[in-house]
């Protein structure tokens, strides 16, 4: 069984459907069996069940696709990283389960939001990606860099539970039974200025750490959402 | 402070020592500030404390550089992916604090073992890593392909103890707290085959699982690692 997250939606009726050229060369290019079954998931619409039919391409089914795994919610709002680091993130945020992901500008932050034009790139990585590892939904990327205080703001109203990754917290994986929603905060990689590290500590939020070694900023909040879908 | 792993021995006595070309380029690259401290980790050697003086490179001093962090000892026998995704893997393995690589020959695996002229390169890429981690050791990367007993004989010699990293398994946060010295061991992305799904039930290891997503192997052996160096 293939998964595929679609750039269009699809039509509601069920029977042939020719997916749009570029689509049609990927499909072609999974060397698919007569008869095997694809799951599509549009950008809005249901995901729907197809099947292979040699020729004439893709054949849409009636009826619902089965439910996706079963992921637990986990935002990230990370530092954001240069270049095709950026990819690299959403590439490991859609791998390990993460729901939201949000951009904070923190001081020493070295790069600031994508270029509009990214934008689509990096949801194609995530459609890719969340195909590949078998995700229904798609990691929603909120990609403005804010300062902490309007992130904060936000995920809190969505009953999200702020967690600041830090080197001096406590072991991650020993905090986690005690959170239900939880939102992993993620500094950049020149670490907290001192002024920035006063005012985390004045907000009261539970320190987590991932370990002895210093991790890239694309490396470490997926790796604390990854602990999370691990389960415990 | 800088962290660089070497290609080459250091000289014994303290005192100026003017790095190779390719390295010199390097530090030159990372603007040091004059005086500021580097740790320099030989292939061989003890590791060793340095000062950059402009002009003349670096200052070699007597005396020992401090521990590096306290990691957990962590192996991980996988499967190899193909072309630069097993520097991806050699990268996440070195950044998730595994202790030694190893190969293992699965009946679907895709690639075999790196060639002779990669080795360099992976250890390139270990190198950097680690020296950006702040890993005071190295991985060792046993890079020849193996069938799983010969991997396991070698492993159990060391007294590691094996676990199959496995979608149907005890979730690995729950199972670690029973586990000294671990050693994962990660499929192919196409699975077992019945016959090995067979063997391996017949060994009783414990079965690991990382998740309801379906992971790369670049991915997913290195997840289990940094699991167990987040700590429990």
């Amino acid at each position: 069984m293939h998964l595929l997250h679609l750039e269009d939606e699809l039509p509601e009726a069920a029977g042939p459907w020719e997916p749009p050229p570029g689509l049609g060369r990927h499909l072609r290019a999974l060397r698919p069996r007569p008869g095997e079954l694809f799951t599509l998931v549009p950008p809005q619409g249901r995901p729907r069940r197809a099947r292979w039919q040699p020729g004439s391409g893709l054949v849409l089914e009636e009826g619902e696709v089965d439910a996706g795994p079963a992921l637990r919610p986990v935002a990230l709002a990370s530092a954001w990283p240069k270049g095709t680091r950026a990819e690299e993130l959403v590439d490991r945020a859609t791998e390990a389960g993460v729901t939201e992901l949000h951009i904070i500008r923190w001081e020493r932050s070295v790069a600031g939001p994508p270029r509009p034009g990214r934008r689509e790139r990096l949801l194609r990585v995530a459609r890719a990606r969340a195909g590949q590892c078998r995700r229904l939904d798609l990691p929603r990327l909120h990609l403005e860099a804010r300062p902490l205080a309007a992130v904060l703001a936000d995920l809190r109203a969505a009953s999200w539970e702020p967690v600041l990754l830090h080197p001096g917290g406590e072991p991650l994986p020993l905090l986690l039974p005690r959170l239900g929603k939880p939102a992993f905060l993620a500094g950049p990689e020149g670490g907290f200025t001192p002024e920035e590290e006063e005012r985390l500590r004045a907000l009261g939020l539970p320190f987590a750490s991932l370990g002895p070694l210093i991790l890239r900023v694309e490396a470490a909040g997926p790796l604390a959402a990854a602990l999370v879908q691990a389960g415990t």
